[in-house]
């Protein structure tokens, strides 16, 4: 049986490392805030007869020892900027929970919550190969620190820590438990399909003029024209399975005076979904929707794909047992979808991945607020329990 | 008659004051170029006897010698960044051809462009008390200067010339010429309305949430609320007459991040019309069409009056005088209105005001390019010569 006093101590430090100025969890990607906590893991991972150590791109890795293949499990330890208790850090904790119970091994990774760097789960991008090394030298915060420097320093903070070569081999299937990130998720949540972002940068180019002397049917203004976009893309996803989303997160206006007409906007539109073809639908009707405002307001209209992202499918196998396991303990579980990104989506690319969502109880996810139940916490611990024991007496 | 060379090496001579980065005149408000401007027209107008000083509020006066009644002329010397050779100084220099001619004084309005300080015709409502001294204290520029720092910066630099009252008893009519802003405008322009801009504030409050996680049923997206607005405002100002026009010219979102749903939207409306009636149904309508949105889309919109600029008629004996006069020498002129702002249309309060718009060649109002015809120019003097004349011998 999970601790739930330990689990709910080993939180609590995670908690105090650093916290934001809104009273939350603060611990940045490949920040000294980051490297603490895998510090602080690190010695529980050694408490439990694992050997930690870190691979070139910043994950833990805590095997047991030996060269045998095991079940892993794991989440993260970094946060959004005043983020919650349970994001990462729990299936932190309660991999250390299934390592003590089964002597499975632990894989943490290393900068999964990147606003800081516009980007996430790098650290598991990077293990997998998505993400090449070079990248981290484009990747840059706001003060001006590329990621790579950033990774450099937080290595360098980790120096005690055995540099280890990443042991993919050694794994085989790997369970992420992560407090959920919908609300409307009130059962625990047995991951099947995850969505990537796919993300478009809209650009229009109008005629800027002053707001006082060009009559209304002689302009081309570029906001009013992304305002039809920011509606079309709205319907377009509305029209799409519940699953699929569309957001228009940005929008910047040029010359943006109060006086003048805007002659430039841009839009950052960000489309998400659990099916390739519900999503490559909505991308037609967003492109159709742009030429048709182009070719009505007489404006430019640019749509440039930033990133491909493409729905993610879990491993099947792992996600039954899963359901059966919760199943035969009378624990209420449901198969679901993920509309956010997570390690174990980049993971399933090297092995088999199980993915489960805790519950989201009382404040919001990524806010200082998000909750989770003990209870729910226990039965997720339990169910990944059950399907890793069966792993592993099947080696 | 106007001396073309003289007109053109003056307006060559306050051009070459200061250059912005992209090649136009820049001569911010209450700055030392717009200073060295108005040193460079105190010395010309000493040159044809007038008397120069400047008021407290940073307006160049140069009238006759004596206390009589006197027609005045003018415009003004600061600039928008990288703004054109004309605007402004056109009718300034103008004014010392007009008081060569017929002795009529020079009125030389101090910081009528002033988006340094997010304002505009700061000289002439100071004087006209439509603007308390004390906001002067609360306009603040990028770097953090106020307008009254800048202004008294200005009046130091200006310590050469007298400080002098107001003589606004001493006005009889007041006479501006300014090249238009409106490209439809092909002859000249009688102006008999001046457009204000009223602006509204608007914010609306919806909720944010993750991108991909949060159903398109479920969201209250502050940005879609926002982008229903501006096609309303575009609505609405559409279903008035052409003069009527209404501008979303700013727009910021919070947290605007790609991967957030907009929690917050704030838009900066700018309507202008030349009718009273028009623009308080555009005003309602705006109002409605908002209303209607907060509650079809459960997001709180809040619609604040910032400025209430009510249309300005000037004076309709000069205007018609001004006519007569065109047609009695044939040239092409058109009774107009402007949508944009200028000091004639504040000083109206005061005494009696004419407004010539000499027509747009080439390039736009407000930029290095724009441009004007030099018998255009001429035609407007000669037409400003003719009224002035008349209210002079009326005297």
């Amino acid at each position: 049986m999970p601790d739930r006093e330990r689990i709910e101590a080993r939180l609590q430090a995670l908690w105090e490392i650093a916290l934001g100025p809104g009273g939350g969890a603060d611990r940045p990607a490949f920040s000294a805030a980051e490297a603490q906590a895998m510090l602080l893991v690190a010695g529980w991972a050694r408490e439990v007869g694992l050997e930690p150590g870190i691979d070139e791109f910043g994950n833990l890795w805590a095997l047991p020892a030996g060269s045998d293949r095991v079940a892993t499990s794991g989440s993260h330890v970094d946060t959004v900027p005043d983020g919650g208790r349970y994001d990462g850090a729990l299936g932190t904790v309660l991999g250390l929970e299934l390592a003590q119970e089964i002597g499975s091994g632990l894989l943490v990774c290393a900068a999964e919550e990147a606003p800081r760097f516009g980007a996430g789960t790098v650290g598991s991008r990077l293990l997998v190969g998505m993400l090449p090394v070079s990248a981290l030298e484009t990747l840059v915060d706001a003060s001006g620190t590329t990621a790579a420097q950033a990774r450099d320093e937080y290595l360098e903070a980790l120096a005690e820590l055995p540099r280890v070569r990443p042991a993919t081999e050694r794994v085989r299937v790997h369970a992420e438990i992560h407090v959920a990130q919908r609300r409307a998720l009130r059962e625990l949540g047995i991951v099947t399909r995850v969505a990537s972002p796919r993300r478009l940068r809209v650009t229009i180019a109008g005629r800027a003029g002053h707001s006082g002397e060009v009559a209304m049917s002689e302009r081309h203004d570029a906001l009013a024209a992304a305002a039809e976009l920011i509606l079309a893309v709205e319907s377009a996803a509305r029209a799409e399975p519940p699953q699929t989303v569309a957001t228009v997160g940005t929008i910047e206006i040029a010359p943006g005076a109060i006086s003048v007409i805007p002659g430039r906007a841009r839009l950052g539109i960000d489309a998400r979904g659990i099916s390739g073809q519900s999503l490559a639908r909505l991308d037609a009707a967003i492109r159709a929707d742009a030429a048709a405002i182009a070719t009505r307001r007489a404006v430019d209209v640019g749509v440039e794909l930033v990133r491909a992202g493409e729905p993610v499918e879990l491993d099947r196998v792992l996600a039954d047992a899963a359901l059966h396991a919760a199943e035969a303990r009378g624990i209420a579980a449901t198969e679901t979808w993920s509309g956010s990104g997570h390690d174990a989506q980049h993971l399933a690319a090297l092995f088999g991945t199980l993915l489960v969502f805790v519950p989201l109880e009382g404040g919001e996810s990524h806010t200082p607020d998000e909750g989770a139940d003990a209870a729910d916490i226990e039965h997720a611990s339990l169910v990944v329990n059950d399907v890793l024991s069966v792993v592993s007496r099947s080696n």
